[in-house]
């Protein structure tokens, strides 16, 4: 999983049907110091964050697996909100 | 997921039987701020999209879901056109 | 998927025993553009292509799908012989 | 798999059911040499290891494998502590 | 999958009860010309491969394929010994 801030949100009427209802987040990559690291991407939430949080997300297959029997067709998906990381 | 626009697309009369009849798209992938993001790829279109359109797709094998049962050998699909997207 | 150029392949004798008699050839990504993006990787062949195609291939656990119900331990294969591609 | 060296834990109250419970590593993939090689990532921790520790980790569904049945929406998970690493 | 070179070899007690037993080898992976190309990785051995050995190897799920029925948490497997490989 990877550390990212939710920077914006997607808005589309037209996309496939196991997709209606779940809410499309942007988000930013960050690295383990807070910085961003990489490129922004698309993720479906699981956990009910919005724009402004930290959270970590997870790619590939087990991002539909909070949906489950649903087979969500995403490959990014938030599945946790950061209170906080500590490097130690 | 990721934003592309979708910049063009693919001719191709010998293919895997569970590509036949599937339109082949060429896309740009996009960072948030519009800009082109990473390498141009090939991807399967699932909701009626077309040239010049903005997008979101999915990599990996969710790519297929919305053909499913068909086992289409793709990794990546088109599953939504991008009305707007907003960064908050 | 990715367009790619077929530019070798390779002989290995000792392999896993789901990849007998398949065709192992070595490929060179291609940007929409036609030029090389991107580092060569070997692929099975689905499609009966040869060296100097232009192909595109499919990656990860898709690569196998062609030759179901055999397991192939492949995570790229060649889906699909490129007639011609347009950027619109 | 990568090599990486644990380098700190995530704190995180709200999170999807099938990762209660599990402890969430901040890792540093490291190359062959022991130096620091990409991006920090978050792995969830299947052999008890903490932080300090060399070890590795699996990307992908794999990392979720040795919580079976449990689906835990993870991408990255640590399946071994090394004790050495030998270059030949 | 990817050429790559055999360049170490790891020790670890604790490990997934599922990896017990097999071999985790450290490859270089290589570019066509036989360069280095890409970080280190470690694999599993399904071949009966060993240090100084040039290979190919399959990421993803795809690495367990040959260990079927045991659920091997490994990403990344070698599935074969290069004879040689030609540039046509």
């Amino acid at each position: 999983m990877q550390l990212a801030r939710i920077i914006g949100d997607i808005v589309a009427t037209r996309k496939d049907d196991n997709l209606a209802g779940l809410t499309l987040l942007v988000l930013q990559p960050l690295a383990a110091d807070g910085s961003a690291a990489g490129r922004t991407l698309v993720a479906v939430d699981a956990v009910g964050s919005g724009v402004g949080e930290t959270v970590f997300f997870v790619r590939g297959k087990e991002a539909s697996f909070p949906f489950y029997p649903t087979e969500v067709p995403a490959d990014a998906g938030i599945v946790g909100i950061v209170d906080r990381w500590d490097l130690g």
